[in-house]
């Protein structure tokens, strides 16, 4: 067992002291988790996760089960939420652990702020299901939808981690497939380098309260075996990324995997998709997750549910236009 | 005289066909205008500038000339604005050309709608006045905000094209002479880097329908002599950007300019600055100057705004809450 080191965290000239001190909470919250010094099993770190970060989803977000693509998924059902669109959320857990019911809170927070019916998908994990069996599944997701006659300029996409990598991937898939894209994607720090080369897992090795580099060597052990850890479906950081519907990265700069956020929304800049990056000083993983007790949680959950409704709202009213004029 | 090249545009699978027909029109408008093989003089090309770009100011905003910091300014004051705070707005133009009056339209959108009264400063013009002239007056504008009684988290600033660099520099002086950092920093299409080393010079060559590479040397002959192009306040891209406030950048595709932005937001990030990117495609440079004929003038200009009072409420709302608590 071992703990991490804390980085040092100097005030910047501008910051906010308040936000600061939720920050500080949270990191030595994090680093007060004594860590094996070999990632656990699977099912341990499941377990562990599942207990660490379940949230109940908000009192005014109806939550059921259903089945999506072939897979177990929790539908959400904002109250009195508008006929605006849909939202299909995959979420993170390095492809190993996690499921809906671990995101419940996360998700259904973010339907409710948007206003968006949300289906989170319980796609198969490995290393019992290999890559490409998450890819597949979230295809699957997204066929059905359209399949079933959600107009793709009435969806939207959003995933964490490596749910944020595999929804990028998912979209790939599917323009390679011929269908449309969706009129938004948001992903929280996505993990999109399965070949971890990004500087940031060594430049932010002491600012990152969550994770080691082996960390994310053993999920794409799990996730690719012997697999080449750039295919482009599976790091979606060595793919063109050309047809990407408008893009929203949020990122924290205390995290490994700041850099394949930054990779990600630079590469999609040359591939002329629209792109929004937010990166926020001094956050860890997925600081999402932490709605209610941290401000820049709240608050970009708030502006990812803006970014997804207004581009929603674009296509809707664009494809009105079209409608009379064509 | 010759004539642009059109670049090949083909609609992208989620691209808003209306949005299309309007960036078209203003890229077409563009090339129809013929240009000299050579930048004309500058005193030519401040008064085709003028002519080609100036708007009125909205009419609810009261507009006056003023002084600050020993220079000419228009000072904007938006109807019925509560007193949430105020901008310092740099103009573009190459350091070579503009005016606060060129860019009245612009500014004095802005203003109205982030409702913040805004003084848009006559910085002096090279090459009549080389480096560091529009810096020392940019610095001396914001001194005199503070030294007059301006609350630093009550402050934003903001800027297009050079004055994005200016404003960006303004900051880096004021940090070095231990000035307090304002609550924000919005720019336009920045130009970073009087080096010209970025890749989109060439790769968004006949993307651009506004500048070829020469103009971009000829500015920087004009602003800096035979100094060095990578002094880091005139191009802030070479400079340690620690300490800078939250930043806004804004880019459009077709530029060159567009890794200007893209690695000032980079460089920002590995400084541990908050910062957000968007990256829209197809987009010609500081096209928030083409507010209600183009919508995504129109929704980048709003963004700005609630970025702008977002993060000034967040630093008056701090700031009361350590008086209470200190």
């Amino acid at each position: 067992m071992h703990t991490r080191p804390h980085a040092h965290s100097h005030p910047r000239p501008s910051e906010a002291p308040m936000s600061r001190q939720q920050r500080d909470a949270l990191d030595a919250l994090f680093r007060s988790v004594p860590r094996s010094e070999v990632p656990p099993a699977p099912a341990e770190q499941r377990a562990g996760f599942a207990a660490a970060i379940t949230r109940p989803g908000p009192a005014d977000v109806a939550v059921r089960r259903t089945v999506l693509g072939g897979r177990p998924a929790l539908e959400f059902e904002p109250a009195g939420a508008p006929a605006r669109g849909r939202l299909l959320y995959l979420h993170g857990g390095g492809y190993v652990i996690g499921s809906p019911d671990t995101h419940a809170g996360l998700v259904g927070e973010l339907a409710r702020r948007a206003g968006l019916p949300t289906t989170s998908v319980d796609y198969r994990l490995a290393p019992e299901h290999p890559f490409p069996a998450a890819l597949d599944d979230g295809l699957a997701a997204y066929r059905e939808l359209l399949a079933t006659g959600t107009d793709p300029r009435a969806l939207a996409l959003a995933g964490d981690s490596a749910g944020g990598g595999l929804v990028i991937a998912t979209l790939l898939a599917a323009r390679d497939a011929g269908l449309p894209m969706p009129a938004a994607v948001a992903v929280f720090s996505p993990w999109v380098d399965l070949a971890v080369t990004g500087e940031s897992v060594r430049s932010r090795k002491d600012a990152d309260p969550l994770f080691v580099e082996a960390d994310l060597h053993a999920y794409a052990d799990h996730y690719l075996g012997a697999d080449d850890r750039t295919h482009p479906l599976a790091s979606p950081l060595y793919a063109d990324l050309t047809g990407l519907p408008p893009l929203l990265v949020q990122v924290g700069t205390n995290e490994l995997l700041l850099d394949d956020a930054v990779r990600l929304a630079t590469r999609a800049v040359a591939a002329d998709v629209e792109v929004t990056l937010e990166v926020g000083p001094g956050l860890p993983h997925v600081y999402q997750h932490h709605y209610g007790r941290l401000d820049e949680a709240d608050a970009a959950l708030d502006r990812t549910a803006r970014f997804l409704t207004d581009r929603l709202d674009a296509a809707r009213s664009d494809a009105v236009r079209s409608d009379v004029v064509g």
